[in-house]
């Protein structure tokens, strides 16, 4: 018996209703759906993991892996939450998360756009709707689900496939969107504003080594890891 | 007439009084003050450059020369006021700065590092003696100038000489000094918090791809820019 839920259906953006290089989350949920395994598969889409929990008296799940999904999250007391409500209901919990390291200098804007965009986040009045809203390491996350009696048994870095646009995304966007956050950070004071804006010169200028600057924008490593109950 | 000012000298570490390296700053003024040069030179150990211009009824400087100043200000709006108060005295001004920018993977934790210094600075209530409280981009430097009136001749990013140990120094404090530096944060929101602890693990996970790790660190590239009055 396997769940999926995901964050992109129950938060279309509204400029890439269907987002995801090299397919798209629709593409995969067919691929998915039509396999062999296809039948034993649900996907619940407008229902979030802590809400579906809190009925379900199913058997304990083999697994649960929370797959790129942590990045989305309002805040960084969300995963411990998460975590908390899953722990009843399984004996392995597998997490794959971008890494903030990149092993090519490529991938360093990447790393520098998900923590500006998470500062960005941090300020706002009013949580927005973005891909990225609180970029924790591997380091935060094997805190947050280790508090939760859970020990790490593997771990690794793994490079992104090339055909991962995220990163390319995520660093135009940020770049593009400099004038409109900036303009929403009245109210913040001089340092924190000069200390952002020097973030995004510093991601500018982190192109600079990019062979064909934002277009050649690689995505940073991946993090995996592997947690049994304690 | 050349007039030489040192913040070095005026706060001194405690921990490390004659800072400098491949050579100290003591050593370089005495170098300077015994060559032939040397009788025209006058340190300015005791008074800042604001103050000190604002009595200064000498013939105009040829050039005035900025190196390596800027990060040490206490706040984004020190260097405008600078600029204010040398623009009657200067036909010229160079400046030389850390970049923000890193050519080699062996740079990137410099860069990492001189942000998150400073956005440590931004949460202090009572300014820091540290090196870095400021970092300030060379597109806000150029703002800044250029806001009083100057123009730029002329710009490069050079590779900084693999004798200074800035990098390393500051690689190693901003590690070193994490327990410390989050027990000073007390009173700061979860959100902001987290992306600072975000920032201290991208900094550690970017030594990994230095050979001997943080002995291995290297300054990030110099920006320098020379303005004329417009």
């Amino acid at each position: 018996m396997i769940s999926l839920f995901s964050h992109h259906f129950l938060n279309p953006p509204v400029a890439n209703p269907l987002p995801g290089a090299p397919f798209t989350l629709s593409q995969a949920q067919s691929h998915i759906t039509s396999s062999l395994l296809g039948p034993r598969i649900s996907f619940h889409l407008s229902i979030s993991p802590v809400n579906y929990l809190s009925t379900y008296t199913g058997p304990p799940y083999d697994y649960v892996v929370l797959s790129h999904c942590i990045y989305y999250f309002s805040s960084p007391s969300i995963l411990p939450s998460l975590i908390k409500s899953l722990t009843p209901h399984t004996h392995s919990i597998c997490i794959a998360e971008w890494s903030l390291h990149s092993s090519s200098k490529e991938g360093v804007p990447h790393v520098l756009t998900a923590l500006l965009w998470t500062m960005l986040e941090s300020k706002r009045q009013v949580e927005s709707m973005g891909n990225i809203r609180s970029a924790l390491s591997p380091a935060q996350i094997k805190d947050a689900v280790g508090g939760e009696g859970w020990q790490i048994q593997k771990e690794a870095l793994v490079d992104a496939n090339e055909g991962l646009r995220d990163g390319y995304w995520e660093v135009r966007d940020v770049v593009g969107s400099r004038e409109r956050e900036m303009r929403g950070l009245r109210g913040v004071g001089e340092k924190e504003v000069a200390v952002l804006a020097a973030m995004w010169d510093a991601i500018e200028s982190s192109l600079l080594g990019v062979e064909r600057g934002v277009d050649g924008v690689r995505c940073m490593d991946v993090w995996v890891g592997i947690f049994k109950k304690e």
